[in-house]
């Protein structure tokens, strides 16, 4: 069994690759929740989407999130009557939310209306959300004319555009919660335990959060590989190299080790930061050099590959 | 001033005629609140919906209902999920539900929100919930599989297709609710009070069951005027006269006088029907005979000339 530790899109294109190399009952994404939000009266739960709709192959290659084929046209009314429109809903997506509301208004756990969805779209894979509680991520704005206030991870990410600096992040309601359902069991059966290269502070801590699951992977270090987001210094998208710098960490591979140390023992980095290596290993951290920029052709099966050595592999796929 | 107690299709296509004869401020439409609903998260107010997509010339021709130009994307995903998609959102139609519910959780009264969207479509008459506070139709199935059982109205109306029998109609919550601002004192002041060609068991009966109005009318009955909906015993659409027969009275414009009599001074029936107005006013109500169909060429006008003579008009319009 394969465990992935996921966040939104980074996720969502590794886990297309492990998808053609792990038969389905034997992949299991666990993905954060504390991006998620009430907007409009509808639940959102934007990471879980991107991977769903990634991995049936309708995300939208333009935008890396939401639909292909999508149109605007609810958006486009809600902007005439002056409503937030700052989170892009497209009229396809809504299906989704409103699909997702009404199950959880009938009292269905947020896991079971993801294997609903994910059932829907043909998928095979386990995709399970870290909690069926609520989780928000908050993040304390340092300046700018919201300084001192506390905003939740959309209003920062999206609102903002991510271009305010951070002073705190944290996740509410995490410290009250509980795994869901396979969470646990996933992670203490999973042969190999992936962090995928997502965002640490904002994508994987969240998940990390939830009582009891640091710990997994604390007693599982050996088993536990992941992947850098940071390449050359930068993230490939997103603010974790902002966010890892505002947190008092370095926007580097060895930055991504030292978040990680205690919970990884082999940390994949990108040929870019080669140099880097020696660093990593000096933290505890084995480090494996490889190219990880999974846009570019062939990565993503080679990274696969040594994700999942074919020797290892369930089936052909 | 000109108060229209209004239901949705027949009261909207009343108020595109009284508009053009009656300045904005002095036309005040009280609207049914009892067909509102809440469904995949989102406040629905159908009533309020189609008199103000009718009013700004946008209401779909063909349905009667909704918006021109609509698309249904969101529906289509929605039963891609095996959602409840028996209550048709157009993705237009979606972007007015979210904004009222953002809105309605931010703490805004419908009230206020209604005059918000109201104002967005360009219109200047004032278009009202009857009350701010949740009153749900709620109808009694007599037969059938769901015989015993209570349902809301739109369970009743568009899931079974008003097809079914019922034994009983309450309006849940209105006991205890308050006329929205403005309501009262716009029965009180009105030269006029019209009541539209809508169901009176399930959109006009809903409105005079907030506590006093009922009282307001019984006051100012010399003032009333209703159209009857029910045109040679049947009416033009929907269940009304169905239902004025399962609750007891006749589905004629007698039967609507009876259901009236005690807040109505004047019932205007159509032509067809110009025999029973010996019985109207053998009930105490003074009866007019006029063409009442108002999607025939010439009928909308000749009826609002009767209900706003020239020579009362506030402006030319």
């Amino acid at each position: 069994m394969l465990a992935v530790i996921s966040g939104g899109v980074g996720a969502a294109r590794l886990l297309v690759g492990l998808q053609r190399r792990v038969v389905g009952h034997e992949l299991v994404a666990i993905v954060n929740v504390g991006d998620d939000v009430e907007l409009h009266g509808l639940h959102i739960s934007p990471d879980i989407d991107t991977i769903v709709y990634t991995l049936a192959g309708e995300v939208s290659a333009e935008r890396g999130w939401g639909l292909e084929g999508e149109t605007w046209q609810a958006m486009d009314m809600l902007g005439r009557y002056g409503g937030h429109d700052w989170f892009s809903l497209g009229d396809r997506d809504l299906g989704t939310h409103l699909y997702r509301t009404q199950r959880l208004r009938e009292g269905a756990p947020l896991s079971t209306v993801t294997a609903e969805i994910s059932r829907a779209w043909g998928l095979d894979l386990t995709i399970v959300p870290v909690s069926n509680d609520p989780i928000r991520t908050m993040m304390t704005v340092a300046e700018g004319p919201e300084a001192g206030t506390e905003i939740s991870f959309q209003d920062y990410f999206v609102r903002l555009g991510h271009q305010v600096p951070v002073s705190d992040v944290r996740f509410a309601g995490a410290s009250a919660s509980h795994p869901a359902e396979g969470v646990s069991a996933a992670l203490d059966l999973a042969g190999r335990i992936v962090i995928s290269p997502s965002n640490p502070v904002v994508s994987v801590d969240p998940v990390l959060a939830v009582p009891g699951l640091r710990d997994h992977l604390v007693r599982r270090r050996d088993r536990v590989v992941a992947v850098s987001p940071i390449v050359g210094g930068h993230a490939l998208k997103g603010p974790a190299g902002r966010l890892m710098t505002e947190m008092g960490y370095e926007s580097s591979a060895v930055g991504i080790a030292r978040w990680y140390r205690e919970i990884c023992g082999t940390l994949i980095i990108d040929t870019v930061d080669a140099e880097l290596a020696p660093d990593v290993e000096a933290l505890g951290v084995n480090c494996i050099v490889t190219d990880t920029v999974m846009s570019k052709p062939g990565v993503l099966d080679s990274l696969c590959d040594l994700l999942v050595p074919p020797s290892s592999r369930s089936t052909a796929g």
